[in-house]
């Protein structure tokens, strides 16, 4: 008997058949003996079909709050929906909209923050055994107007309804079944994980495992939620994974590393395309310089990655090598030479090289090994890979190279670190 | 400077392009100096759609506050998406779902009736020069969940908001552009009516004039809220009707006969066909029979609409005659010998025909007239048409006919009581 706070997705409500299938998994938590608390997001494609109409009647500058009023329709629908179809399967349910909850965020419309969830309401649903159909999504402004999180925010509703009734896991039902140690259409031999760190998913996806928005990974961390990420398309009468996490799970546990008994020094390797290099030759190095150049390109919205400075021989000057996107490159060379033109920083040479890879290994189990970072070069160099830039955090070492060899390279590693599936 | 409640029906706001097409009568009205809230539908469609969806998913025992929950969202689009587009046009806007404003409702979820209506916020509005924009259809119940109305509640909406903020009048923009004497494919001849009393306007609707929802036009009475019909599709630019009325007006006034000054006798001529007669021969007469009767029938929903009963001539027997429509025929024989073999009353013979034609003539002058029955039955003789059953009441004189010859009356009393456009 436990506490359960279950999120589904776009694709997973798309349609009244599919919200059928969702609620199945909902029952089966039901007679299993767990409180259970839904939160939904809009059925795929409403929210696109809803923002289309918003900029169709007032182009970009539509005013957010009355964005807001017309995007948060799209999950009252699934709501409602979602506890009819409880209903109909004789499971005590009724639906809330953010403000009936009430969950209170800030006023920044379109991308408003969660800034307390009452849970009086939900606490005596689950006393009288209903489940409570959450919208995600969306809350109240102080103002008494409806506010939205911003994109993929139903994941961070879920984590936030999680911790406010203190729920003893929120489950994540997608339409993938969970975390892979790497991007299977790269190599059959990717692993789902049974269980992941916080830390881990967090680099694992700000470098491309689209699985979990990063947002809600973080607030999962600093309340400590245990996050189960899983598919909605399994059968909903198979067998099921135990609040515990047995071995075999359907699915994939983020969770603090605590948690992991045997932690892997490798979890993940994964792999981001299209990265433009971009090298300031002899800047002249004085206090500051680096926050003149990336608060120049951080104005004009440019994002960047990996960041690399080599301290020179005499001391006078330095080399500044970073990445960003192809598609910011041209835009960031024009943004540079103003800003160098401009007086706020100099440099005797500026080159670049688009369509690099970058290539990273990630695991909570490199804060304990030495050599991680040593071992992982030397795995390239024995495929004959050449490293162009290197970067490292407590848990993740990351390295450009040529796009040519991205695959190879990944699959080295994964090989390397012994995450390959054990029948592939 | 007045203030005015407009209301746009859902082929109004059908798609963005019509949302904006309707904001620029609101603009014409605020730049004319008035204060203007509007009430809106949902765009025509969308209702229907998530309709469907709640009986896929609940079929039709769904919960009717889940219900709702969800087809409420429909107007939540519309307002947010109006507000927007006034915005765009520089007419300070914001729109209010109906727990915003708020408009009070009872808990009969899926058929609320408004119980009150909070006019501070919107008064608020005014004094800031903001126009409120607010989702008709629904409201807040006493447990804090959304109601909605019942279909066409949203011309309820706007006349319980014109009521509340005590508004000069109150537009209802719709697809035609007012109401007319009679059906205009029956006869070219057919005219807009300028003014049409309160009283004339319920004969009509429910004689199937199908511009206003019934409901709004008893709640406009009992507050005397003014009622303008007309048309969304019209030149938001054209010169436009001044708030006392003047002639040439584009659309129908619905007012106090005493606004009228010049009271036609008759001002509609109004036609419902598909009328099944049915006659109760010899039925015994004692006190609470008719209630027998017509309870029998009100019992399995049927809808009774002519009532007819003459006294026999020995006071013990009597002969009863109404009629209900054709698709209710076969069921209104079923329950009345059934009624009848229970014991619920006694009759000698049942008669029936179906495809009868009902031919009203409606106006508040009649009350001060003698004789408008008279003339109308000689109006029908003078072009052989059998009258088969007459009903009266203070405002309304109705006929059943023959189908074959509906189009000839209607256009026969028409021309009779002085209604043809002149130019036709």
């Amino acid at each position: 008997m436990g506490r359960i706070v279950v999120k589904f997705g776009g694709t997973s409500v798309a349609t009244v058949e599919r919200i059928r299938q969702a609620a199945r998994h909902v029952k089966r938590e039901v007679e299993a003996g767990h409180q259970v608390a839904v939160v939904v997001s809009a059925m795929s494609g409403k929210t696109n079909e809803l923002v289309g109409w918003v900029k169709d009647a007032g182009g970009v500058d539509a005013d957010q709050r009355e964005y807001d009023a017309v995007v948060a329709s799209g999950e009252q629908v699934t709501a409602g929906l979602m506890a009819i179809v409880l209903q109909s399967m004789g499971v005590a349910s009724r639906s809330y909209q953010g403000w009936q909850v009430p969950i209170h965020t800030d006023e920044a419309h379109a991308v408003a923050r969660i800034a307390e969830i009452d849970p009086t309401n939900l606490e005596a649903d689950f006393a009288a055994g209903l489940v409570p159909v959450i919208t995600g999504f969306q809350g109240i402004a102080p103002s008494g107007r409806i506010t939205t999180l911003g994109r993929g925010g139903s994941d961070t509703s879920a984590v936030a309804v999680a911790a406010a009734v203190k729920a003893d896991r929120c489950d994540i039902y997608t339409d993938v079944d969970g975390v892979y140690t790497t991007d299977p259409r790269i190599t059959p031999k990717a692993r789902r994980l049974s269980k992941v760190a916080f830390e881990e998913m967090l680099e694992m996806a700000s470098l491309g495992a689209k699985v979990l928005m990063i947002r809600s990974v973080e607030m999962a961390m600093a309340h400590n939620v245990r996050l189960l990420v899983r598919s909605t398309f399994d059968d909903p009468d198979a067998p099921q994974i135990a609040p515990d996490g047995t071995p075999g799970v359907p699915g994939t546990l983020v969770c603090d590393e605590d948690e992991i008994m045997e932690k892997q020094i490798v979890s993940g390797v994964t792999l981001a395309r299209a990265e433009s290099k971009i090298t300031l030759r002899d800047v002249k190095d004085r206090p500051g310089v680096a926050a003149a150049i990336f608060g120049a390109l951080a104005d004009e919205q440019i994002v960047v990655d990996m960041i690399v400075q080599n301290i020179s021989d005499d001391g006078s000057t330095t080399d500044i090598t970073f990445t960003v996107p192809d598609a910011e490159h041209d835009k960031a060379v024009k943004v540079l030479e103003a800003a160098a033109k401009a007086g706020r920083f100099e440099y005797s040479r500026l080159s670049t090289a688009k369509g690099g890879a970058k290539v990273s290994v990630v695991g909570v189990g490199m804060r304990n090994h030495a050599g991680v970072a040593a071992s992982m070069f030397k795995a390239l160099a024995d495929k004959g890979i050449n490293i162009q830039l290197i970067t490292t955090s407590e848990i993740k070492t990351s390295v450009l190279i040529d796009d040519e060899y991205a695959e190879l390279a990944v699959r080295a590693l994964h090989t390397y670190y012994g995450l390959d599936k054990e029948d592939a």
